[in-house]
């Protein structure tokens, strides 16, 4: 099969936040045909033309979807079914539409109850982000060398998923990987909604105006997450719940095993423990 | 008072590990009029006086704690009071002796049983370090812009705490801050001990050979300091277990507190509880 060539290709992105923005600056790199995108602030479309990251910005969708072989998809998670549904009739024959969202099986299940037979929505979800959020704060460059999960589903078409595929790996990003969506949820309950839990707990638990002066490098890491986009992240854990509390007890089984350790003064099985999540932690660094 | 000049000080390292061989380096830079060490390792010592960050070294402190004005000890906790009562007929009438262990209250006891009455003994905690071990790990510039804090007992010299103030500020930290030693190991297990904890427990939920490929930047930053010292910070754990375990639990109620909103779907007070966590960062972050 031959590798699609964006520059005959028409692409909207919808919602120009941190991730929106950041794939319209990567994807523009791969010379579309056209590139347009579907935000509800003005503004946000203006700057994003004038600043060449765009040809065209529309407040709603009738008019670009209705030439885009490509639609990708980066709104709050549960606004991105509502997206596909309002706009079913406006989409072109035969549209490959892709998201971004952290978690899938809902989205997946969602869209597949009304997603018009010559559609093809390919659930995707890059490893990457930043603190912040917005336009202003978005990257081509968060895309280099991230990992990007593609969760196909059997009504997906192979050209679709290469599709997608292809544009991933246009933008930087490592060969994608194939996963089960309800894997997905998973474990990304465990790398993602879990440490972003952490974060805030952690943070949460700092009770003294002087805890500033104790930061060290491990405090300081633990708690970067703390300053994150509440609405979405909220949402997120809601939509992964049963993953996430599932998690959680794994997490405070962990917690519990070290307590016991300390509270039986048991220091080889303290040492034992901190060895196996070093060798875990070496390992996943050297695959890194 | 004048500050101490240290171009006329006589100083030694003890240990020259990660942090005593970076105080080495640093110390080299206050041009002492001699820099000794004293370590286990010959090699290391030898390493140290070729590249020129010592003097000379010693394999024990006979020699050059005779001549030491200042005596900066980089042990394992539990081997400072060790070192100490082991050399105490060895010390420079009128030595400033000052360790930078994690934690303060346990060697500070011990050590004030034996002291000589013509010592002084002074605890500091350099917030400071990075993964690894070993001399062949060391800089200077650990230190550069990090916290510091000294923990001062009725037995101290307003002198000597003044002495070991200025040469953390020569090395590069910042004005270090005066504070009661348990009060340091309090916030110390939650600042430092907890997210050490963490960073374990969460390394050792992951059971899948694919949570390789779902790491993101908040599960990375977070498992940073699972590959630690596995002997070092086991010692610190256990020494440091009481507040560590009081913050274990509180760290588990503020978990349970996100279980609970997971459970009952209760969004907004989900949302409340990460802004607050955002908060708190962003206060942190602003005194950074």
């Amino acid at each position: 099969m031959a590798e699609p060539d964006f520059r005959g290709l028409e692409i909207t992105v919808v919602g120009l936040g941190l991730i929106g923005g950041s794939f319209a600056k990567a994807i523009r790199k791969l010379s579309p045909k056209n590139l347009w995108a579907v935000d509800i602030d003005k503004k946000v479309l203006e700057l994003a033309k004038s600043t060449g990251v765009i040809d065209e910005g529309y407040l709603s969708g009738e008019i670009p979807l209705r030439s885009s072989d490509l639609v990708v998809i980066c709104v709050y998670p549960e606004l991105t079914s509502k997206f596909i549904k309002d706009n079913m009739d406006n989409f072109r024959q035969g549209a490959v539409i892709t998201d971004a969202a952290g978690i899938k099986t809902k989205v997946l299940n969602e869209v597949r109850m009304f997603l018009r037979n010559d559609l093809d929505f390919v659930g995707g979800h890059p490893l990457a982000g930043k603190e912040g959020s917005g336009f202003s704060k978005s990257s081509a460059d968060i895309f280099l060398g991230a990992n990007y999960l593609i969760t196909p589903v059997v009504t997906n078409q192979e050209k679709s998923l290469i599709l997608v595929e292809e544009m991933v790996k246009g933008i930087g990003c490592r060969q994608p990987v194939r996963m089960d969506p309800a894997k997905h949820d998973e474990i990304i309950a465990l790398t993602s909604q879990l440490p972003h839990i952490i974060a805030a707990a952690l943070m949460n638990c700092s009770q003294s105006d002087d805890t500033g002066l104790f930061i060290g490098g491990s405090f300081k890491d633990a708690t970067r997450v703390a300053q994150i986009n509440v609405e979405l992240w909220s949402k997120l854990l809601m939509e992964n719940r049963e993953n996430t509390l599932t998690q959680i007890e794994l997490f405070l089984e962990n917690i519990g095993k070290i307590k016991q350790m300390l509270q039986e003064e048991d220091n080889a099985s303290l040492e034992e423990y901190l060895r196996s999540a070093g060798k875990a932690k070496a390992r996943l660094t050297d695959n890194d």
